[in-house]
């Protein structure tokens, strides 16, 4: 199906080298720059010497996630040295496709990979895992047995709740439509409406956060028992109010960017997927 | 909450008369019409002579679901003789809410129960037990290890999976979202494309259909074995192409309406659920 | 690996025929005697004119369960005729194998294959699905949600429980071991001491009893509520004064050999496994 | 139903401390000795000063877990000096019971409550939160849908794979009794009979160890992929060649005693419910 197709990875972290071995590893030409700190193996992907070469004939050119942290060099960790973003681009032809995570360049043939609904829903799995790593590793208890309070019913707490139900825990989940409320009945959480958010975070053993919010401000903190653990895993600003949370003596742990950090293989086996979705909708594969 | 607040629930199944009890056990003064034919305990409903007993003072006057099935008289299979829906309307104040289930009045104040979200969610718990009982009753062997397929993973689709799970189905799910196949993956079942149905369908010991469209054509159904049981979940039209399936020799099953068969009292305080979300919402609880 | 092993099965019903098929499913010479009344396939087992032709030559001759139940023929509801245990056992080599479900004969190379421990363990799992099945079929209400009272916690309550768990019951499990309270508790029931009955049956939807002794007395079932299904899943005599339950109105089903009854390919599954095992044992297979 | 009884609890952790405050919180007058070096709350326990004052009237005196390491003195790592043991021992009446874990002593009224069933039980909880906490720490891979495989079927491996299957592995167990290989093949884990170790072992992601004896030889550890990680957590000698293991370059992570280390208050709570009942055994409480 992918006859004589080459693909190009330039940049990022063990997530986009397991995302090239697994395009080489099904049948794809696939060419790779800016791994050098890298030292274990690399399947049969071929190393450039240069991001021309790389690019060279290539049908998409595959960025990191974040593609840049500082908005002028491709974010390549494992590389030593620089790789100008704009240079790369200059080199690209007009019918080259090119895939970045949080990529925000106007150009046509362009797509992130982090916005798509396939990417999310699966990095939910690693997030999820990661905070419950987490929550075992803090914890003086058991998850079995613990009162596990969630925040926000969307990807991730859905998730989240699943695994934590199969390690016993009792769940509650806070959200706000009667929708979510009615799912979480379906799946046997204590559903609470978010309007009664100090109802639902005052006995938790644990509370875990999802909602890109301040829901947990001073008011709502002032609620939460001493011994609670508060893992917040909303994307900036956090859902909690870490200098409130601090005077009460609260125990917070903002958890940001889990997949990569606790899974990197699978981060980048779903990076993979994304893109392969992307570059079949596109004709490429 | 709710002094002095009076609802009627004029005619229906057990279902309806469940809610009316839920309403009443919640300390709303619920009055009845149309149960004459039942026989058992009434809780602390008040049974009233006739609907304009029932409906006077009422803030809200609840009808079944279907509300009619003769477009004429209300739907009262519990009653020895006939409701006119248009005496009812007639009788009504504007102010007084009116919540039916597939109701179609063009009217201010009025609700269709049916279309509601929540419903729909909590509705499709029962309609997953039906169907497992459906394939227990049926089925030669245990759904312990067999191989169940579902076609669609909506609302119905994702609360039978995760119960066939339980029972220690190996399910596939065939669905034609990228999103609703990660989804898939991610509570591991094995998602397929809803373009390779074939390959979806011609293994397994029980086919389960919850799209409510012709998916199961002449030629897909020719894929699939004579020991395969079909369930077919879809409204009407349904998802099997049945005549065709008769003359193959396939074993279908067209499981309509299942909440209200399987399991009334349930579907009963669903109802009371949804209609409770309505009034409150409207400001009358 | 088993060149030239001839085995013959000789009555019984459905599930003596599937064990018979996946014998031969799996390249072992099976001949079979008394099933003239099945109209179905019989895959590559061989029908034999008489009982001497099926034995003649085999390994191993496999008795239906139960081997008998007037204790002079053969159990052979699919023959047209009788089938004499005693003639039968005439015919038999001293070295040749016999097991029968049940069998009560003073003969040396003989096994009961409802005494292994394998078949009772798997056993356990059709007649967990067929009490299931009876459940939904009964309760106006859903499993989600039900409070159910399990007694016992052997091999059936433990598969019960954790199916039930799936349909997200809420369970209770009564039993009098602290071992198997603690197991309970491992799992997220509640456990209640067989010592405090009265309490694990007071407030259930649905009481499934294990224990095959009259612990539901007169005493007891004057605390079960008139709306209270009772499943009784115990042998002989049963774990219910069904007279006294009668007297108070109460309702009862008494399920007895369900595997052979909801499932009995699987069924015959089991036994092909468990016979399986005892032939490797002995050095057959 | 505990009028006026007294309990001691001298030396231990953490989970001694929490045992002692449950017994405090359901109205038993509870004296401790050797916590000085512990800061926190000590709800309503009475702090001695003296073993022979925490002692003095109480009907049972509660030991560590283990009782004592160096065979003179009780553990007690809490506390700023020595407590012998036979100092304890001397000042006991013969009425007074004397409850320890691992406690090795040839005295009338002594339990060793590490040796019950309940105990064992409950602590295999923490064994398996804190097995998987390691496997998702250590591994680059989510656990869902990685291939694990547990050697062993006793009460540790049966809570590790429970847990396991709600996290989304693939499981393989490996046990010896065809029974334990029924039991695996009714949870939906693929069994394999330990003779044939080594197809068990060569595929996995994980290997969970909970056999007590060394299984995993040079001969089988061949098997064994290099990014394979190995979590032991049978008890001495443990279930790895080390040695050989360090040869090859496997990972091997030996995780004892995890119950104190992952979940202190929870393993205390076990110890509480444990003692709890030898008490009520007794006829103390």
């Amino acid at each position: 199906m992918s006859n004589n197709v080459k693909i190009a990875v330039i940049g990022g972290d063990l997530r986009q080298l397991a995302a090239a071995k697994l395009f080489a590893d099904n049948g794809i030409e696939t060419a790779i720059y800016g791994f050098d700190l890298y030292k274990g193996d690399f399947s049969s992907v071929t190393k450039c010497m240069t991001p021309a070469d790389a690019m060279h004939g290539s049908s998409a050119v595959i960025l990191p996630l974040p593609c840049t942290v500082d908005k002028i060099n491709i974010n390549a960790p494992l590389h030593d040295g620089k790789i100008v973003l704009d240079d790369l681009l200059h080199r690209m032809t007009g019918e080259q496709i090119l895939c970045g995570g949080m990529i925000n360049i106007d150009r046509p043939n362009t797509y992130d990979y982090y916005e798509r609904e396939e990417l999310k829903i699966l990095n939910a799995i690693p997030t999820a895992e990661g905070a419950i790593a987490i929550a075992l590793d803090e914890l003086p208890i058991t998850l079995h047995g613990a009162k596990v309070t969630i925040l926000g019913y969307g990807r991730i707490g859905k998730v989240l709740a699943e695994r934590l139900k199969g390690l016993g825990c009792i769940i509650t989940v806070a959200a706000r439509k009667d929708s979510d409320l009615a799912l979480c009945e379906s799946s046997s959480y204590k559903p609470i409406h978010m309007r009664l958010l100090s109802d639902a975070v005052s006995d938790a053993d644990v509370i875990f956060n999802t909602v890109p919010s301040v829901i947990l401000n001073e008011a709502i903190l002032d609620y939460i028992d001493l011994d609670t653990l508060i893992i917040d895993l909303a994307g900036r600003p956090g859902g909690v109010d870490f200098e409130a949370a601090k005077k009460l003596g609260l125990k917070v742990i903002w958890a940001l960017s889990l997949p990569g950090k606790v899974a990197p293989v699978t981060a980048g086996g779903i990076i993979y997927k994304t893109v392969n979705n992307i570059l079949k909708q596109e004709g490429v594969l």
